[in-house]
């Protein structure tokens, strides 16, 4: 078994109300691939790296069992860049600069030998290109979605092609709200069911996650945190943390995408909590143990 | 046992986007005393109401097994009343009118027979009339406050000197902020644990609530409305369901008060169902524990 991510991998200027950090190590494929090393050995990493992308980046994905070979490095480019600014509230915040470099003219190619990925994760890119990797993978036993409001907001009908197509999709509330007109988050889940996917994964961030199927409501908290520094990548962190669980225990079935909620919000909590990877960067299992521990006693009545 | 509620009774004008309620029955005595005739039938109700007040009101109250001894009509006065227009969102509201009545002369008096009610609830009116319900009640087991954003911006310090004499805080996320001045609700909790009470709920509508103890963090989930039609005593209801099943029980553990949360958020979900009191006016004990068995499977992993 295997999970392959596609998504971007970045090299990102961050700046909350607790720091800056330059150069960071980011994208979807980098933190959702990272998240899901924690809970399997075989990921499959697919994205695009300009020649500044720093070695020890490669070298720190390997230390994690993360297969690089789709990982597509072009000589003389430069890797995508994302600077953001998050307001003192941490809900909102402000692109600073978008470079996109190598991203650009990126289309993702599947190594052959990985064309028959079990579980396949369409990280946040262009939905384009999540079609042009569905194209690509050959009966993949489950396929998960995630995306953003840039793309429902640029690139709607390409969405919901991608959408036709996968099992799971995973957005945070405000996209669902977007993507359906609907501002409650159980009629917008209802809306989504309709055009694909047999299960909805609503992130709501400090007020946990919401899983939605034609018969299953499941709602997570959010890991009871005091504070957080930076929340980026956390959304991709729990889609890596979700479809790891899923392919350690091979189990596709609604009930334990229950656990892989947790994997994935237990991951999230992580990595909120420092810069970039670093809250993610070398975790034991004991500590991501302890956390999904606690989130048994959570919401136990 | 019993539960003495103190607060107001009013009649109301209510406007949301699904219609219009005049002279509707409110206060918060009302809501918390119908949500916990739902748990218990030794409900102590303390308030006041001018000529105007309809007796079917009164009579309904009996009908739930609401002592309403406590219940001081003035004739030739007029009742309090709020009128309040929902936006769109259903998240804010304007505050068309005050009509304070004979609420601006109200001064509690609990009925001597009543002065040893074992749990007490301080329904969400002004502090200083909170101060004298405490004055008088004579060494009960349980004191739950309620509270609203008014009474922490203009009577910060009466309500600073209620929080030392109450074992259990009720007040929303945003009330919770402004009164610790913390953003992330877990800090906020734990300065409200440190002005008196030993347990604080935070209420966060759609998203749940919070309850918190030096050494417990319980996160309950909101039932998965569809959508809710005024929202107007949801909080009042939440209270009178959490003390009703703490009387019921006779159980003060903080581990009883995860449940007693529980059957405060069931309870509060029928009660945005319709306008006024309709939500709750009378309801099953089948449609109760059906509710309260979802709870059950929500967040079950």
């Amino acid at each position: 078994m295997s999970v392959l991510i596609v998504g971007s991998v970045a090299l990102d200027y961050l700046e909350t109300p607790f720091g800056k950090m330059d150069q960071a190590l980011g994208g979807s494929a980098t933190f959702c691939s990272i998240a899901a090393s924690y809970l399997t050995e075989n990921i499959r990493m697919v994205g695009i790296v300009g020649e500044d992308f720093p070695q020890a980046h490669v070298d720190y994905f390997a230390s994690r069992h993360i297969d690089t070979l789709g990982l597509e490095r072009v000589e003389g480019g430069k890797t995508f860049s994302w600077g953001g600014r998050y307001h003192e509230d941490m809900n909102t915040r402000d692109t600073l600069y978008t470079v996109l470099g190598v991203f650009e003219h990126f289309h993702p190619v599947i190594p052959d030998e990985w064309k028959k990925s079990e579980f396949v994760l369409l990280g946040n890119i262009h939905p384009s290109l999540q079609l042009e990797v569905l194209d690509q993978v050959e009966e993949p036993k489950l396929v998960v979605c995630d995306t953003m409001n840039l793309w429902i907001d640029i690139s709607l009908k390409e969405l919901k092609q991608v959408l036709k197509r996968v099992n799971v999709l995973v957005l945070n509330d405000e996209e669902a709200r977007m993507l359906t007109g609907e501002r409650n988050i159980f009629n917008a889940g209802k809306k989504m069911l309709r055009m694909g996917p047999s299960v909805i994964v609503i992130k709501k961030g400090e007020h946990g996650a919401v899983l939605l199927s034609k018969d299953t409501t499941f709602i997570a908290p959010a890991f009871p945190l005091g504070g957080f520094k930076d929340p980026t990548g956390a959304g991709d962190t729990f889609a890596g943390g979700f479809i790891g669980w899923l392919e350690r225990t091979n189990d596709v079935s609604v009930a334990n995408m229950r656990k892989a909620v947790v994997y994935g919000s237990v991951l999230a909590s992580f990595c909120v909590e420092e810069f970039s990877i670093e809250g993610i960067r070398e975790l034991s299992e004991e500590q991501i143990a302890e956390r999904f521990g606690i989130f048994r006693t959570l919401s136990t009545f």
